[in-house]
């Protein structure tokens, strides 16, 4: 019977395209996707190929790590977006996505080292990056665990498997949106720049701004309750500065619906602004003006995340390759930008 | 070696009970809690009892099934939470949590039945309940599945285990919070009556306008984007007829935001009203004024339900006993409704 190995060989692709193609990825050219098909075809390869795995040694099942912290999941609207993709891609190829959670640290690991006891779990997805993990590190002791994370591993990048969108990408083109309409301002609005994603977005929107000879003017703004009249006062002094329509660029949808109350509170119109987002989330659809935001494809980042801890399943060794996939992003225009 | 049924049997309480005692649910008392630890003690009982199963012919694995269309599940931020404390309970259980999902009602239910056929997962739980759902339709259709449905059964509700909070009563109270504020005219906003959560918070605010002798003052909204002039037109009538502060219970913390929308759209001060919404998610942290909103605990419920799936895991013919469980609800003050 032949495996993704053989279909991926015959087509002149990795497993992990082949895999890809056959679940429609965007990620792959229709050219590519006739080809595997093709291979397919004439290796009458079943994609149920997995069901044969059930009475191995290792289960057919990918756990799933929320992050331990409960607030930091309830806050993120998209973690389910992100197991549905995972689910998607794991039941059409008759794989469990099997959930750990935990509302301690211990209590995480305790649950994840119970799955791979008494479940024979051996491969799994961080739906999160963060640094200093004690989660990674206790599933990288496990010598036959093989991982794959979301986001930017901040240790190991060059050997670890990731699913991540170019934030760097993501920053330039959010302020190469702003600049492209003329405004001559403008800043970069972010909680805490050591974590990689909004350092990402950060480099991003430098670069954008170095193209065109322009300034850099961030605005470190705190999300404590008891900090508003401190963000209100950093706003002020930039709004004081700035002449003509200010453009921002708010590392997340939350950040931005914070500027535009401190629009308020500042007695600036919301309209003297152009606010952008990123994560394109149920807030920016309900914020007035709605808010311009990054779309940056939750429901991909599981599906790729699943398609990498899936596709290399056949390997003897059961070493996933070191790879990582880039989603793409996009801008979605609304109100809070047009000019 | 003891089960949980021994234990309930020694401490005087039923199966369910035993279990939420054990993983301290808040809806049992201390008192019962004291009574099932010493049952514990006395019969040596280990809550990994579960682990006991796995060589059996169902496995230890709890399916839990989101809905199909995809804009349902990105809407509702809570199922992550939901299936946080699913996964809780479970892990601790020695059970695993499988995650059904699918883009259409037909990916979704050949998911389940793979789920069902490869897997022998025979228990499901349901974050949703829907009228008129052709995927518990084919659940129903195998005898040796049993389920628990989150949210209030659309049919045979006698005869189903579910999970729930009172929405009558949050209707009820959230209207009576308004009411003791000396507020005059209450208003409830809803897009669909024939919801049963819309619907059970509608009676809850008829029963407490009729116990002070109030007229109703419903408003009929459409979340369509196109329908604003038309949603602008009804609040302005019911704005027109009205003098002194309006109360404004809205069904969800998304139309509570449209309110305040139509407010700014009518040249109404947002201060005009006492508004409150339901759910309490990260949008009524977000909006300003900030929203009174009626926290549901849906991290309970996902472990309340899971739960009433584990709990009777030992019953010889495997039939969950008919129960339903009640979540609490809590109003959480912010400042929409300070007078």
């Amino acid at each position: 019977m032949a495996t993704i190995k053989d279909v991926a060989k015959r087509a002149g692709v990795s497993p992990s395209t082949a895999s890809r193609a056959m679940h429609d990825s965007p990620l792959i050219s229709e050219e590519t996707k006739d080809k595997v098909r093709q291979a397919m075809r004439e290796l009458d390869y079943s994609p149920n190929f997995a069901a044969q795995n059930l009475a191995n040694q290792t289960s057919n099942t990918i756990g799933v790590i929320l992050p331990a912290r409960e607030e930091a999941v309830g806050d993120n609207p998209f973690f389910i977006q992100i197991i549905q993709g995972l689910a998607s891609i794991c039941n059409a190829h008759d794989q469990l996505v099997s959930v750990a959670s935990g509302q301690t640290t211990e209590e995480l690991i305790k649950n994840i080292e119970t799955m791979i006891k008494r479940g024979n779990i051996t491969r799994f997805v961080f739906v999160y990056s963060q640094a200093n993990d004690p989660v990674l590190e206790c599933i990288k002791q496990h010598s036959k665990i093989h991982y794959v994370v979301i986001g930017s591993p901040y240790t190991d990048k060059e050997t670890t498997c990731y699913v991540d969108n170019d934030n760097f990408k993501a920053g330039y083109d959010a302020t190469k949106f702003l600049l492209d309409k003329g405004i001559a301002q403008v800043v970069y609005a972010h909680t805490n720049l050591a974590e990689k994603v909004q350092n990402a977005r950060y480099k991003g929107y430098l670069a954008a701004l170095a193209e065109v000879g322009l300034a850099e003017s961030p605005l470190c703004l705190s999300t404590v309750p008891a900090a508003e009249m401190q963000n209100a006062q950093a706003f002020s002094k930039i709004m004081a500065k700035s002449s003509g329509k200010v453009g921002v660029v708010a590392c997340d949808d939350i950040l931005a619906l914070e500027i535009q109350h401190l629009c308020d509170i500042c007695e600036v119109e919301r309209s003297e602004l152009a606010l952008l987002g990123f994560n394109n989330s149920l807030l920016a659809k309900t914020a007035r003006p709605a808010l311009t935001s990054v779309e940056i494809f939750p429901r991909f980042l599981g599906s790729e995340a699943a398609a990498l801890a899936i596709s290399t399943k056949e390997n003897d060794n059961l070493k996933l390759e070191t790879d990582h996939v880039v989603v793409p992003h996009k801008i979605v225009e609304r109100a809070s930008t047009k000019i």
